[in-house]
């Protein structure tokens, strides 16, 4: 377990395998994270398999501090998540009473077997609740299980996050310019054996015609953050191109 | 290894799992192999970290008749693709003089060390070449290195896509109501184990205001979709509610 926190998201999605679905709950869920100073470290993508599920819960669980999963929490046949975590565990479900009364307010004579299979939590876990959905979220240990749907996703992560273990946050600064990388790619070399502790990024880009390059210098300390900030700029300025701190290059 | 073909996704981005990018290679390359018949069946987020890459390389080339990377094969300090993949394979990089040949036409005086970097394929890889670039893919074995700018790693998976072995095409209905997942639920449940050979997914979504699920029905026979698609179709109508096949509902 590293020394600071860390986590990881596990996507169960058919539909994002399929290609159906635009995956909407990556970005939120590694900015959120970014914020709190728990930088996301590993995403996985893998489909609605009982033991595929089991297998990445149980590998991940064990390197990070904390493991999110979205998806396959409803009422249908192929929402297998809280069996699969509770597998993971080596422990039974368990009907969550408080859950079931609050479904009953909500669904009334809709309520049905189905639906109260959303109850269903791990024995030991904790539901998560929002005002998004009656049926809850589950914590269980480190590994916080959400729905896919992402506004219900971001409910849940929203309700969870004041109790997880906060890092020191990771900020972030960039410049960008109309350059090739390979241009500057040397100059960046430098600057990064120079700052071991920032982390810079070089993106490309190409926005209409004109290509270009993002620098993203992370790190936990500002003033280190500006230095580094500094030289990339003074880098591009010496190959006679103007930097753009902060802020996209106009196009 | 599965007697039908099926994909796996290393996306190495420390821009995607730091929220700062919406990844954008993960559907189209889904949707790609599908209609090629290798299903894509896990994907990875990871950074670019060498030990990592060499891992989940490692360890999905054993599992998958392909496996694809996106990112991390430009220029500058943060592209060690190339390297963490030779690496992977236990072999050495060697420069391909070919690439060196087309990337001195393109860049002419600009052509650097960083940029020949790029010309560094694993010892027994093939370059992938497009017209996007004149610095290239790679292949090795059962591995694809694509670039991480979509509209390069889009061309290079359309250069290599006819080298490909394919499956049976992955046929796909879809059904849609106003309903809620639960009411439909158990009629879901007996279709699904009257046709385990069609893979029948249920999501819900929230358009404005209203509630409404999308069943989807996934498999290689047309006929038998046809027939499962009817069935959720009389499903919805027997709760009635209109059924709207493979056309989004109004709203």
């Amino acid at each position: 377990m590293p020394s600071e926190p860390t986590a990881a998201l596990i996507v169960i999605g058919n539909e994002i395998l399929s290609g159906r679905t635009q995956d909407a709950n990556i970005q939120f869920l590694a900015t959120g994270l970014g914020k709190l100073g728990i930088p996301l470290r590993e995403v996985r993508v893998i489909p609605d398999i009982e033991d595929e599920i089991v297998a990445a819960v149980n590998t991940l669980r064990a390197a990070h501090t904390y493991v999110f999963t979205t998806g396959g929490i409803g009422p249908t046949h192929d929402d297998i998540t809280a069996a699969a975590v509770a597998k993971a565990f080596g422990v039974p479900l368990k009907r969550h009473q408080p859950s079931v009364d609050k479904m009953k307010k909500f669904y009334s004579a809709r309520l049905n077997e189905a639906r109260l299979k959303m109850a269903d939590l791990p024995d030991g876990a904790e539901p998560i609740e929002t005002r998004a959905t009656s049926a809850p979220g589950i914590r269980i240990e480190n590994v916080f299980v959400l729905a896919g749907v992402p506004s219900i996703a971001r409910a849940m992560f929203d309700s969870v996050a004041p109790s997880l273990a906060h890092g020191p946050p990771v900020l972030s600064r960039f410049v960008e310019a109309h350059l090739g990388e390979g241009d500057i790619a040397d100059a960046l070399t430098t600057i990064q054996n120079e700052h071991p502790d920032v982390d810079l990024g070089s993106y490309p880009f190409f926005r209409g015609k004109r290509i270009g390059l993002s620098v993203v210098a992370k790190g936990t300390d500002e003033k280190n953050i500006d230095v580094v900030v500094e030289k990339v700029a003074a880098a591009i300025r010496s190959l006679n191109h103007e930097p753009s701190i902060d802020q996209q290059t106009d196009d």
